[in-house]
C-alpha cells in the first residue's frame, strides 16, 4: 500500500470534532445539548436571496466566469463602497467560501517555508490552509486580560524573520470576537510596510459591530494599497454558509494575476451559491438592523451571565458572534468532555468550543472555551443556568 | 512590494485562454463564432434537479457535513452499485467539483517533489493541482496513430523513479474521448501493483460511452483496491458544471482520514448544489439514452466530416465528447488565432482549443485541435465546413 503524505495526517485534530460523539451519546439518552459550539447561525437567510434561488429560469447550469459572474462582482463593489471600501469588480475573484479565498491567498502569496503571524487565539482553519501551501504559522500572543486587543507592536518585531512574509488578522475576530480599533489598524500598516509584508484581512463579520463600534477595514488604511488581501464571505452576513461563495480580493495586479490562475485551474465558484449571493446585495438595510440588535441581546445575556459566574472571565467583545471566556477549571477538553457525558441540569447541557484548538500550543487554551451565541436567547439563558451549575461540581474545578 | 510566490505565475497560461479577445473581436465584427473550444455542454440539466432547487423549502442556508449530505452519499452509493461500483457512503467525500477533489488527491498523496505519471495529451489543469500541490507531471505519450490507446507497459516502466507516487488516468478521455478497455486497465493495475503507486482515475464523463462500449471503472481492479482514488463529478453527466458537486472516493482508510482534513479545513460542499445533484440521482434512465444518442450523433458529424476534409485525421473517440484531430497545418495556436481574426465563412467562423496545451511540451501539439461535439448538429455541420474551407486557404498550410 503506497505511503500517504503526511500533509494531511498532521494537521491538528479539531477539539470540537473529538467530542461530537460525546454530544450523540447525550442526545441518545435524551439530553437536550445547547450548541455553542460552531459558529452557525439560526438567522434566516434573506428572502431576497432563497426567492432568487426559488424562481431559477434557467435550464442548463453552466460554469461561471472562474472570477465569479461578472454582474455579481460589480455589485460587490457597489456593496464595498457603501461601505467605504473602494475596490472594482477586477480586483475580486469570488470563491468557494472564505475558505478558498485564504487558500489562494496562502498559496499565491507564499512559497513553501515562509511564515505568516497570526494573533492568537485565531481560527483553528487557518492552520489547515497554510500547511497545505506549506506555510509556517507563528502566533503572537493576545490575552484575555487585554481583553484580546492587538499585541504590542514589539511583541510583532521579535517574531520576525527572514522568511516573515505575512501578516493575518481577523477582524471583527472568531474566536474572540475583538473588533481592532483604527490605531491598531495602523499600527498594522506601519509592520507591513517598514518589513514588506503582506496583510491579510479576514473580514467576513463586517456587519456584527456592537455598541456603536464602526468596522475599519484594511482596505481603507493608506500605502499599503499593494500589500492587502480582503477574505470575505457571505456565509455569516446572509446566514448563507452553506451556499459557499467567498471572494479574494486585492489591488496588487500581480498577485491577483496569480490568484486567478488558481480560480481558472477549479474553473468556477458555484451557480447557485452566486446566484443567491447576487440577490443577497439587494437585502433591505432593516435585515440587518434587526440582525444586529438580536446579537447585542444575545451576547449581552451570555457575556454578562458568564461574568456573573463565580470564577468566570469573559471580556465583552464588541463584533462577530463569539466570545471566549476564562473558566475556573482544570483542562478545556475535558470540561466540555464532562459536560456532555457527565452532566445535566433540568434534561439539558452545553457543547463549547475548547480553546486548544485555537492556540498554537494547545495548553494555552487549557482553560477557555469559545462560545458562539447564535442560538435565541432563551437558549443562552439556560446555558448560561447549566454552566454555572456545572462549574460548581465540576470534579477538576481549579481556583 | 512584498514578492509573491512563484507557484501560481508559473502555471502554464491556457492557449483557449489567449484566445478570448481574438473570439470578442470576431463577435464584435458581427462574425458567429462556433465554440468547440469548451466542454460547456448546451443539453438541459435533468428537470427533477431544477425542480428541486426551485421548491426549496429551508430558510437557514446551513453548512453540510464536510464530507457532504449522509443521504447525498447514501444515494451516490447506490448510483455507484447501479454502475458495479461497491462503494460505501463512508468511502466518499462529496467536494467542490471534480476539481477539489483532484486537488485533495494530490494533496493528500503527494509530497512535494513527488511524481506522478500521466498519458499525455491531457487535461490541462492537472498540470495545475499538481503544481498546486508542488508535485511534478510526467507525461507518458499516446499517439494519434494509435487512436490515443494506453501506451506500451514499457513506455511506463521506463519512466518510474524513486519519486514515483501515482498515475493519473481519465476515462473516458479529455481531450481525446478515448475509452480504456478492460486489457488497459489491468494492464495499469499491475503496473501500481508491482510498483506500490496510487492510481487516480478521473471518470466524469462514465455515462458517456458510445458504439455499445462499456465503461470499465479503476474501482472495479481486484487487488489495488487501497491504491485506486476515484475523481466524480455531476457537472458532465448532468449538464450541471456550474453546480461544482464532485465526489472524492477511496477504499483506503487512511486516505479517506488524510483527505477529510483537507475537507473539514475549507467547512462544507455547496448546500444548493448537493440539493439539485441529489434530487438528479433520480434523473430517468431515458435521459440519459437522448443525451447518449445526440452525442453519438454529434461526434459522427464531426469527426466524418473532420476527416473527410483532405488532410485531417481524427481518430474516432468512443467516449466523452471531445476529439482530437491532426490538421495540415503550421501551428495549431496560430491557426486557431487565425480562424478567429482572418476568417470567415458566411459570417461564421470556429473557435478550438489548440493542442498545444494538453501536452507536457506544448510544441507536441503544434498540428492538432481538440474539438467538443457539445453544440447541435446544423451548428457542426457548418463548423465543418468552415474548417474544411479556413484548410483550403490558411496560410500555414504544411503537408
Amino acid at each position: 500500500m503506497p505511503a500517504i503524505s503526511t500533509k494531511g495526517l498532521n494537521m491538528p485534530p479539531s477539539p470540537i470534532r473529538k467530542l461530537v460523539p460525546f454530544a450523540e451519546a447525550a442526545k441518545q439518552r435524551g439530553v437536550k445539548v445547547i450548541h455553542l459550539n460552531i459558529g452557525q447561525p439560526d438567522i434566516a437567510s434573506p428572502e431576497v436571496a432563497l426567492n432568487a434561488i426559488r424562481s431559477l429560469d434557467r435550464t442548463v447550469i453552466e460554469y461561471s466566469h472562474s472570477a465569479g459572474y461578472e454582474s455579481y462582482r460589480k455589485g460587490l463593489a457597489t456593496y464595498y463602497a457603501e461601505h467605504g471600501i473602494k475596490v472594482t469588480a477586477d480586483e475580486i475573484i469570488v470563491t468557494n467560501g472564505g475558505s478558498e479565498a485564504l487558500l489562494f491567498g496562502m498559496m499565491a502569496c507564499f512559497e513553501p517555508g515562509d511564515e505568516v503571524i497570526i494573533p492568537e487565539p485565531f481560527y483553528a482553519n487557518y492552520n489547515s490552509f497554510a500547511m497545505a501551501a506549506g506555510v509556517t504559522v507563528v502566533p503572537v500572543r493576545s490575552t484575555i486580560q487585554q481583553g484580546f486587543a492587538l499585541p504590542p507592536i514589539e511583541a510583532f518585531e521579535a517574531l520576525i524573520t527572514k522568511r516573515t512574509k505575512g501578516i493575518l488578522i481577523c477582524n471583527p475576530g472568531n474566536p474572540t470576537g475583538y473588533l481592532y480599533s483604527r490605531a491598531e489598524l495602523e499600527t498594522l500598516r506601519d509592520i507591513v510596510q517598514r518589513h514588506d509584508l503582506f496583510l491579510f484581512a479576514d473580514e467576513v463579520y463586517r456587519e456584527f459591530c456592537y455598541d456603536g463600534a464602526h468596522h475599519v477595514s484594511a482596505m481603507t488604511l493608506e500605502g499599503v494599497e499593494q500589500h492587502v488581501v480582503l477574505i470575505d464571505s457571505v456565509s455569516k452576513r446572509y446566514s448563507m454558509c452553506g451556499a459557499r461563495v467567498g471572494a479574494f480580493i486585492t489591488r496588487n495586479e500581480d498577485l491577483y494575476a496569480a490568484a486567478l490562475k488558481f480560480a481558472q485551474a477549479r474553473l468556477s465558484p458555484p451557480t447557485f451559491g452566486q446566484i443567491a449571493s447576487e440577490a443577497a446585495l439587494r437585502t433591505p438595510a432593516s435585515y440587518f438592523t434587526a440582525v444586529v440588535d438580536e446579537y447585542v441581546e444575545r451576547r449581552d445575556i451570555l457575556v454578562d451571565g458568564l461574568n456573573g459566574i463565580p470564577g468566570v472571565t469573559c471580556p465583552k467583545p464588541k463584533g462577530a458572534f463569539y466570545c471566549v471566556a476564562e473558566l475556573p477549571i482544570d483542562d478545556s477538553d475535558h470540561f466540555c468532555q464532562w459536560l456532555l457525558e457527565a452532566f445535566e441540569l433540568d434534561g439539558h447541557t452545553v457543547m463549547m468550543a475548547p480553546a486548544t484548538g485555537f492556540y498554537a500550543e494547545p495548553a494555552s487554551g487549557k482553560r477557555q472555551v469559545r462560545l458562539a451565541y447564535v442560538l435565541e436567547k432563551k437558549l443562552l439563558q439556560r446555558a448560561v443556568a447549566v454552566l454555572a451549575k456545572a462549574l460548581e461540581v465540576y470534579p477538576g474545578r481549579r481556583p
